[in-house]
């Protein structure tokens, strides 16, 4: 006997439920948050003057809130702050895959597709959470190293709050395919190039003085990957 | 006097040109070849069911086409392939950008965005040649040494060619910015942590027997970077 869940694990729209190899679909919101973390930079996708535009943007994660941000300058913003549909789409690419075969080669990833309408984030107090949120995920430790945002830079960022409601999760992980023309093919080599994202040493600014030491914050992150690897 | 050239060097409709900060915008050719020559996965928007998607895929360009492809069984290929508006994008990163101020903490990076429809390429020999572009970016050398499609393998993929006539770029790179009122914070560190894309250890698949050797265009790849750094 099969049982359901009484709340489906992550979403179950029409435009989150798989329509090819359901197995790449990851259930768990654990999966969807881990995408989101193990990212920099995520793609933001809406219609603006009737036209598809996707643009890449930071993002910070909390609980099952995404948030954004962005100058209140900017088309694409104003657009999202005012509403419009968005599509916030998150990939790490993992590895090359190189199958016996051209047709089953592809590339192993993780990637997170969100479906929904953002919130504007107002109030000083809660813009300023959701900053810090924004601020940890991309360099942690500036929150409390760095000068904060004084009132006119926070007039002038619109901080946005998208549910992770709608979502999808799909993977890609391990061997290449093996198309049943390729199995006697045994001298031909396949496999998996890994791809990692890491970080470089830190190149300091020409503004600040040599001698100046590189805060922990910044120096202990060199020896990490940029993204989590693959579980 | 200014002189303009007859034909604008990348293009200038609307939807490319600068609305905020033009000094980031690369005006020529070469520098939208590079980005999308340096990226191994873009990410490709179009309107589905009426609402936004984005998803991520892999490319190719010859010349100033941008080759995609997918599965016929695909709902987003076949929208892009019924002539869909499409945005494609393309980034790189390149860095996070620690400033003095969280309000000029920022990334480095390059991004290249096309608009418009794609066209179906069709016939066996101009898909052939579409194909092994996508596969030659993706795992060069591979079009030699692995099987290359059969006829059932090319009537179950769609292939795209998108013109790169109607696109932007767009690069941050160098130094933090500095506000006036963090240039006396002499002790304050501020500098840039490059982000690098690097290849691992080709993992053989569980189905190639021990001992088969690692083919060299897949072996000489290992101590390159993923993606050029920035010129």
């Amino acid at each position: 006997m099969t049982t359901f869940p009484t709340r489906p694990p992550l979403s179950s729209t029409a435009r989150t439920s798989p329509t090819r190899k359901p197995q790449r679909y990851a259930a768990d919101r654990e999966a969807l948050h881990a995408v989101l973390d193990a990212t920099l930079v995520c793609h933001v996708g809406l219609l603006l003057n009737g036209s598809p535009l996707v643009l890449p943007t930071a993002h910070g994660r909390d609980g099952d809130t995404l948030f954004l941000h962005g100058s209140t300058g900017s088309g694409n913003v104003r657009a999202a702050a005012a509403g419009a549909e968005l599509c916030v789409t998150a990939t790490v690419l993992d590895g090359v895959v190189y199958a016996r075969s051209l047709n089953d080669h592809s590339m192993n990833y993780r990637c997170a597709v969100i479906h929904g309408r953002a919130a504007l984030v107002t109030g000083e107090e809660r813009k300023e959470h959701a900053l810090r949120v924004l601020s940890e995920h991309l360099s942690p430790g500036s929150w409390d190293y760095a000068r904060r945002p004084n009132r006119r830079e926070l007039a002038a960022t619109h901080v946005l709050a998208l549910d992770l409601d709608e979502a999808s999760v799909k993977i890609r992980r391990g061997d290449p395919s093996l198309d049943d023309a390729d199995r006697e093919s045994h001298s031909t080599w396949a496999g998996v190039l890994p791809v990692h994202s890491v970080f470089g040493a830190p190149v300091p600014a020409s503004y600040v003085p040599a001698g100046t030491a590189t805060p922990e914050h910044v120096s202990a992150r060199v020896s990490r990957r940029t993204v989590r690897p693959p579980s």
